[in-house]
């Protein structure tokens, strides 16, 4: 029988295709009633906190709202949360059970400011205290590592970028993310035998940029917590500042670079890298990046650069998926991790 | 003769004393002319993003401000700069010519948001857009990874809390800086044998929490720019959620933990790690820390917790050189590195 992990990897199209159903209508209603305000904090850890980073860049890109990341320890450490006037405030948790994110939201309710909450459990502490809620309908995730919950967040995100731009065309496009889903998921099989390669790797880069920095954080997490291998992550700029370096003959190195603005700079970065002879393992919906890979991780169907996160994290997952049986590990039950991390 | 980098990296304590001396006053004057602003945007990458991170606690606590770290691709590649209404924007850079970071302060202007250029460079673009501009006086900094330009970052963004903060004792504090730092750069010379013991490490992790989450990343760096080694750094909480499943009997784990808020989930952490046969290498001022060390890399003088940042990045510059030294590394001129890097 195959692993809760795979069955969730392969609902995703499913799940969001009821999430799109349910929420859409939601969410513009949402934004609407929403109070005015400058700027948006978002509260988040683990792989919710990556789709606060998408956030960062789509939220701003289609909103043009700048986003801050809510740092919790200043409200559960410190004691000191920062005066939020004119800001919104957004809690993401797969749980809606982390006593720190749950505790931005309160301050934010105690200074009068609106708060949504993002999460599976619309009974949860986190739900109970927003004003309001966008459930993800993604059924109880079995899995001790994220993945349906992650791209429902994701969902959730481009939902709300779309309705803060009051351009409609944006969800014509979000339409087109189920079957997209399904075809990058078909092709993904393919890697099954290619991760018996990295049996033996012990660590990785993981490099993205723009909307998909967080595709790289999420797809190290994944490895780190599947399959225990050191994964870093990097946006390009960030990598070129210093952490470069540390690329080798062999160090394996893998690109998320679907087609769009930041593609350009990612075609450098992996011509610099095969100088140095890195290993590439490269994600991305066009034929040229896939040719520069030594293991190609196709998007079987491209969707427009502000949605490419949510197929561009598919090949990873899979592949985290396979290199976790290659290596004979239980990809249900991580050592050391349980499914609710309640953080002070 | 000794190496450019170690020779920045003992000529801290007087580069710090020479910046409080010329820029206290400034700083505050400099507050005392801002017009309203409701939060500050925080432009930067590198080492000085860490200088940024520190900040994103630091003027919380004590000035009250949400602190957003901008994303400056969207402004370079995306084109889509978001509203900055009620913000007061703040670039970072130790040339001052990276062009992403001036292309936020760039739009700032154009929006006609208040300006703060922080650099070493008084006649760099980025220094020359600003409506105010503080320097490092730092003397040029030769060896290509950033030691005394970042400790004076962080001495500016000490500064600036102190005077968004409106509290005096603050300014007081921040004189016991020079001799925290001469004390602990003495002690830290008992390091050099010890850096042997990593030779062979490829690669390590780094945690530290709340005003040290930067500490954590800026010494990841160092050891990935000077020795190669694939350094992961994290929040203790984010650790918790899902990355610590990649630690193992004799994974070397560095803990920055100077007495404070975030001292005892240290404590526990490093417990935990304990329990799973970890190496520790402990930066830290409370013997009861260093004790649980194979590594022990002691703070000599204890600040405040909110100034420990400047200290705390010591003893890991310390053991960075020496590694690099016992690696026969080159520590002036890392591989694939130049002082000033300009992305997009």
């Amino acid at each position: 029988m195959s692993s809760l992990l795979e069955q969730e990897i392969y609902s995703q199209p499913q799940v969001i295709t009821t999430l799109l159903e349910q929420e859409t209508q939601h969410i513009s209603e949402i934004v609407a009633q929403l109070p005015p305000f400058d700027y948006i904090v978002i509260a988040a850890r683990g792989s919710s906190d990556h789709a606060a980073t998408y956030a960062k860049y789509a939220w701003s890109t289609l909103g043009g709202y700048p986003i801050a990341l809510a740092a919790p320890s200043l409200h559960t450490l410190y004691k000191h949360p920062p005066r939020l006037h004119n800001a919104l405030v957004v809690g993401i948790s797969q749980s809606g059970q982390s006593p720190d994110i749950v505790s931005v939201l309160e301050e934010a309710k105690r200074q009068g400011r609106p708060t949504i909450a993002i999460t599976n459990d619309a009974n949860s502490p986190l739900a109970t205290i927003a004003d309001h809620v966008v459930e993800l309908h993604a059924g109880l995730e079995r899995a001790v590592a994220a993945t349906k919950t992650y791209t429902a967040q994701l969902a959730v995100m481009m939902l709300f970028a779309a309705a803060l731009s009051g351009d409609q065309q944006r969800f014509e496009e979000i339409k087109q993310i189920p079957e997209a889903m399904t075809r990058t998921l078909e092709r993904s099989k393919q890697l099954a035998p290619l991760a018996e390669r990295y049996r033996y790797m012990e660590h990785c880069v993981v490099v993205g940029r723009g909307y998909n920095y967080s595709t790289s954080f999420e797809l190290g997490l994944k490895l780190k917590e599947l399959t225990y291998v050191m994964a870093i992550s990097y946006s390009s700029a960030d990598f070129r500042h210093g952490p470069i370096a540390t690329i080798d003959s062999g160090t394996p190195t893998i690109l998320i670079m679907p087609r769009g603005a930041a593609y350009q700079d990612m075609i450098e970065l992996a011509k610099d890298l095969q100088k140095l002879e890195a290993e590439l393992l490269i994600i991305s919906d066009s034929e040229q990046a896939l040719e520069l890979a030594q293991t190609p991780m196709p998007i079987a169907a491209a969707l427009p650069e502000w949605l490419s996160p949510i197929t561009a994290i598919l090949p990873g997952q899979v592949l985290a998926l396979h290199l976790t049986l290659a290596k004979r590990l239980n990809p249900d039950v991580p050592r050391g991790l349980q499914k609710v991390t309640r953080t002070l």
